[in-house]
């Protein structure tokens, strides 16, 4: 892919077609007070790289597209599994203070429930346990399973997926992380092999400003 | 900014330039046996976007940039006044468990705490509340002063600061979120004036992808 800042006469063009077109070549020369010959090269660029189009006899015209759509195509590139965390597991007996030392033990702001056969069945975040330390019940005795989230009403993703729909669910449903999950081999639930997080996507961020994504 | 897909003619020339450079347009012309005029725009196209370079009597040579240098460039203009939230504030006095209710009313993961004049004084994020509903003490009567980190250990930043340094100061420092502060008229302190978190550059993410952020 090439990238070229576009010249103050290109940008001149461009606006040119926009008002004008169809418009041709030598009437945009025109308005411009330059040879139809001197705006060839510019020209050129212009239709290669999809802001003008040329149609024979008729002229070019604008075609809308922006420069910003190549980082836009690159980014919806990148999967989940490109940006990914291990998932941190707590089994659904677990109380509400064993899931918090979890969370501090784990450095991790998204706990996902389990049941014995590590079907995932819940998840826990930092919001629902702080929810929890307002109520009466002891934090000892209360069960992780009673204050997180629960299947069915739990977003998810897998390894496949663009990592840029996972950052729009979690803008969407106003939550930190989604677990990858693949289909366990028997019975309908859910296995969690990994998590994908606001830290994973400030990350992807970063590499995308250092150009270090590839 | 111009985008054009490489033709396999531009990408053999970059290849050979790569390989052979310093290179004249005559030795690029040769192996490819075309004549030099054929290449001249393919030539001209490479130079412009910045692929490769030409010296005088020299002849042309790689210049390792790549596309995703403009993504880069382009991210990295993106400053703090373009994705951040309003600051939610506390006093100083407030208790843990006014704080985690301003939380959940405020819907925010990051408070800000100031004193009577409105200085800020130091940051309580849900981790840090997180953990003081470990304790002993009651959340009603611990002041939020005592759990939240406290200046002059705060990371801040300024409105004209670019996003990206805050993407990376809270990936190094392991925090959600900052404070956008200014300086006070009188005295040595700061004002908060503004909060960025993950959820904001998550957004900015959403909004490259949709090439939906100028």
């Amino acid at each position: 892919m090439i990238q070229i800042e576009l010249s103050k006469r290109q940008q001149q063009i461009i606006d040119i077609v926009k008002e004008n077109g169809p418009i041709t070549g030598e009437h945009i020369a025109e308005r411009l007070s330059l040879a139809r010959a001197t705006l060839r090269p510019d020209l050129a660029i212009l239709t290669m790289s999809g802001y003008l189009d040329a149609r024979p006899r008729v002229g070019y015209f604008y075609t809308g597209k922006t420069g910003g759509q190549m980082l836009s195509d690159k980014i919806k590139d990148i999967t989940v599994a490109h940006y990914q965390s291990r998932p941190v597991l707590v089994s659904a007996s677990s109380s509400v203070y064993e899931a918090i030392c979890t969370m501090f033990l784990e450095d991790c702001g998204t706990l996902f429930v389990v049941d014995k056969s590590n079907t995932l069945i819940g998840v826990a975040s930092r919001k629902d346990l702080l929810r929890a330390s307002l109520g009466e019940g002891s934090l000892e005795t209360t069960p992780v399973s009673v204050v997180m989230s629960r299947m069915p009403n739990i977003a998810m993703c897998q390894k496949e997926d663009a990592i840029i729909e996972v950052a729009q669910t979690l803008m969407t449903r106003q939550i930190d992380g989604l677990p990858i999950v693949k289909k366990v081999a028997v019975g309908s639930g859910y296995e969690v092999i990994g998590r994908v997080t606001k830290t994973n996507l400030t990350a992807l961020l970063v590499d995308l400003a250092n150009n270090d994504f590839e």
